[in-house]
């Protein structure tokens, strides 16, 4: 239990919606925390002081310099210029310098991590791969993303934009996507796909009381499915069926010793796990199937934080 | 050119129709060769055999021990206990214990190494990749298989089962697999998977010359390509345009510097490289889509026995 001076870490998650900040420890025990809505703007000077400003109050309630700080982001991020090249949920961000910006407001070292990349490192540091070497977290949420962590190390890739495990193609005449793409399994697995799969289904299903929701989220398609509602359930089969197919192309191609699936589309693991689990044991190689354990995210929606503070932990160590 | 006792290795290529072995020197200069059929038989004596008497002639013509012997080999190999599991092409090694067999019979050391994990040590050591750390070897013959290098390293996986690129689903109600799934991009990008989908378009185009071909091959239908046939051409369209499916996801998932496309198929590459090419610069993510070379293999036949002989100087600077 470490709190001295090099010892605590500040951690961010960047959601489209909040921003979840933290002052984490070597153990991962969270000391402080804190939380503001996501301030809308048209560009990112609003966000940048919101961060700074809760990166003060931790470290006021610390008493003492943060060792740096680790901010998880929704957005692919270019390592080399630390820019955010694509952030979907936070258009303002898109094209943000938002390391040198926060880095002119605040005095600790400000490290940018993609918020997938976060949670995987953080379910890898104490969640649910924190007994393996090599696993993939794959993150359903609004989108897809993912992590990949081979011998303990992050796969980043030459330009560090590895993991992007939510664009791998499972239908070649599928649904289009967001990335320019069709089929890729982000439109049958994450929330949002849940959700378009469901009304899809309403005209199969019209005595379904999910059709006369006016605002239909994954959480509504989730409960039906629990008490028994026929589309609901259908929408859950075909979802799992499309994530197994990418699952059993990550099991064939990287042999894990885990998969961890997070986001908030992981709260529903029961109406979907056990399919997920079956598809793997007929459809991947035998010997992968057999090894790989799938599980849920432990960490819930810690994890980008805890990621963000592992990563910043592991890069003073390396310095 | 070093041919003193320590720097010479023997290497083999295991495969349905042909065994070809070579002594290869430490820059991969090819100094012997000999080339056997393959003998078929009900159990792996035959093969043992004939390995052993190839390895017996390829050594008197060195007039010293090689180093070790590395066999290239059409199966998923089980690291453990090297044993061949799965080998479509050559059922009688199925199970086989190769190399304690082979122990028995001859004395250098003995390797075995998956032909595409092969392949791509090859070409990563002295061929199309040999400039890069990070790249992807996908072997389109028969079937399609495929060795990833990071960081210099082939990703082996947790049990040795890694890069099997040819068993990922880029079509989730797709044509049956051999591997027992459905939709496999070997299915639409394998030499046997061109000679399919030329017959299943023959009906479209009645006039084709290659409808009248009793035996049909994958290069008939590239020759016919080339000449301007109707189908074969749509057939390479149709083939490039899964691959690009399947390569998308890899450079989405890994951020690779290289993509070798080798195996027989390879040598159809100017029907399907430049639509592979646009594929990937179309619907991968921008970044690792513009770093990404995607390119030929340049070892040919050779690629197998060369990555053998790789990975036999690589063991033996490691033991």
């Amino acid at each position: 239990m470490s709190n001295d001076l090099a010892s605590v870490v500040l951690a961010a998650d960047l959601g489209g919606t909040n921003i979840r900040m933290a002052a984490v420890d070597r153990n991962g025990i969270i000391l402080h925390r804190t939380e503001k809505l996501t301030p809308r703007s048209t560009d990112d000077s609003a966000i940048t002081r919101s961060l700074a400003d809760m990166h003060s109050e931790l470290s006021s309630e610390l008493g003492y310099a943060p060792l740096g700080i680790g901010i998880a982001a929704a957005s692919i991020i270019d390592p080399v210029n630390q820019i955010l090249t694509s952030s979907p949920n936070i258009p303002e961000l898109n094209g943000s310098h938002l390391l040198r910006k926060l880095s002119e407001l605040i005095d600790s070292p400000v490290h940018l991590e993609n918020d997938a990349t976060a949670a995987a490192i953080g379910e890898s540091w104490i969640g649910a791969s924190k007994d393996v070497d090599s696993s993939i977290c794959i993150t359903l949420g609004t989108g897809i993303g993912g992590g990949i962590i081979i011998d303990g190390n992050v796969l980043r890739g030459i330009d560090g934009t590895a993991g992007e495990v939510g664009h791998v193609v499972v239908d070649h005449n599928g649904h289009s996507c967001g990335c320019g793409n069709f089929g890729c399994i982000e439109q049958y697995a994450s929330a949002t796909a849940v959700v378009r799969m469901a009304r899809e289904e309403f005209p199969n299903f019209p005595a379904s009381p999910l059709a006369k929701l006016e605002r239909l989220e994954a959480k509504d398609i989730y409960d039906a499915a629990i008490g028994g509602d026929e589309c609901a359930i259908k929408v859950f089969k075909t979802m799992s069926s499309y994530l197994g197919d990418a699952v059993t192309g990550l099991v064939n191609t990287f042999n894990p010793e885990m998969i961890v699936i997070a986001g908030g589309l992981a709260r529903g693991w029961d109406m979907f796990g056990d399919d997920l689990r079956e598809h793997i044991d007929r459809k991947a190689f035998r010997r992968p199937a057999e090894r790989v354990r799938i599980l849920p995210a432990v960490l819930g929606s810690d994890a980008g934080v805890l990621g963000a503070a592992k990563a910043v932990f592991d890069l003073a160590a390396g310095s």
